[in-house]
């Protein structure tokens, strides 16, 4: 706050669609953690429970920690861009580091009971959700935590940014479900459609992962909750606007 | 056009973004089609290839229809506001229509094998999507083509019209590819890790679904690609605000 005047409060509603954000996520990795335990035998790295560290680092990486990521501006509305900035690519960096833990137990879990590779669309989705996923917070960092990117070029990356930001968010949900469904047919395929608790849990898992994105998408979206410039903030971007535009005065219309 | 000035152009971009839309949907179908007719053996109503309606109606009127009438006020831009708005009425209730077609498919072949009904996580995900997708075309006729809603009532509500309807394209093409998915496993499971030419196409047309997707959503978010409001609305909704705001000072404010 400026002058010692009162901090700026959230938007009414906003912190209410967090909060219930963050009760769906935690809810979404304590159901992940009781299928696995009390259905496919818990997890462990060497052993032939080791596939089950997959749909775990998958849901607590590509999911909820992604989606924290996306939120971070929304949150910490008042806080300094720059620390704001460095969490979004902290957490980013977190979930694709827990991803590819989860990449690595499954590709080993394959290789040891003799199962190809990337033959399921699911396998398809997942592997172009992560690998787009790495692309764009190599972007996101080249273009806007090094200090090369000039202005104008920053303001026109954004908005792909943020596209793409929710894309590859809706696209790992997508991923999630199709596992699911993989593991569902593999594991209990006779007995599912007899609506057995493991296949009601895990359809349970999926309609979570649709409302988590449902309510991370909505707060989002919404025009009038977006982060608003510091005072400070607009005033400096104004005098980067003023500059950009007097170097090349076609620049802006594009 | 205003006194017989050229029609305004598109945006440049605008237009190329819609054909390739455009010739995804059409790839989208071509390639439902050839998986069910080379592999499948083809589509019929009163046969043991009733099931088979389901995957083509689902992916023409959820996905291809639905995508289609999402796009109006931007291909329409130029167009009055009640044509376009009654030709995206129009569009959806007839996606409505093929989508229950194909419902209606799926039940009476799961009745004349004796599967159960809706126990499998892409049932319940496609079925929440179509009633939701209904409610969605119905609240819409009556906020938006009724005479009834206020001006301030229809703006209030149109946010969420547009979050849910983008929203419910989203969980319509997951719920294809959760079909997809058991389509392949319940048919191919042991051929379909060798990729054989019936997975490979099926994921395919996967890959083609979200393609789908991906360029319907860019076009609709892009901020400069939104339609601007003819000069005879701009001066209408500015009488229709100015009446609103006289009567209830405090509504605006919401």
């Amino acid at each position: 706050g400026m002058d010692g005047a009162p901090p700026a409060a959230s938007p009414a509603g906003l912190s209410a669609y967090v909060a219930v954000s963050q009760l769906l996520g935690l809810t979404l990795l304590a159901t992940t953690g009781t299928w696995l335990g009390r259905y496919r035998g818990g997890v462990a790295w060497h052993s032939p429970l080791q596939f089950n560290v997959h749909p775990l680092c998958m849901v607590l990486g590509m999911v909820f920690l992604q989606g924290d990521a996306l939120l971070v501006y929304r949150v910490f509305r008042h806080e300094a861009k720059r620390s704001t900035k460095a969490l979004h690519a902290l957490l980013h960096g977190l979930a694709l580091i827990i991803a590819l833990i989860g990449i690595v137990a499954v590709f080993e879990s394959h290789r040891t009971k003799g199962i190809p590779d990337m033959y399921s669309l699911h396998s398809w989705c997942g592997m172009a959700a992560f690998v787009l996923y790495l692309l764009q917070w190599l972007l996101g960092c080249g273009f806007f935590l090094l200090p090369g990117a000039s202005f104008s070029l920053r303001s026109q990356y954004k908005p792909q940014h943020v596209f793409f930001g929710i894309a590859l968010f809706v696209l790992s949900i997508a991923a999630c479900l199709l596992g699911i469904t993989e593991m569902l047919l593999f594991n209990i395929r006779d007995s599912y459609s007899h609506f057995v608790p493991e296949g009601v849990l895990a359809n349970t898992l999926g309609v979570l992962l649709v409302a988590f994105g449902l309510v991370v998408g909505y707060i989002l979206t919404r025009d009038n909750w977006k982060r608003p410039p510091l005072a400070e903030e607009m005033a400096l971007s104004m005098d980067f606007k003023t500059l950009t535009e007097s170097e090349s005065p076609g620049a802006g219309s594009q």
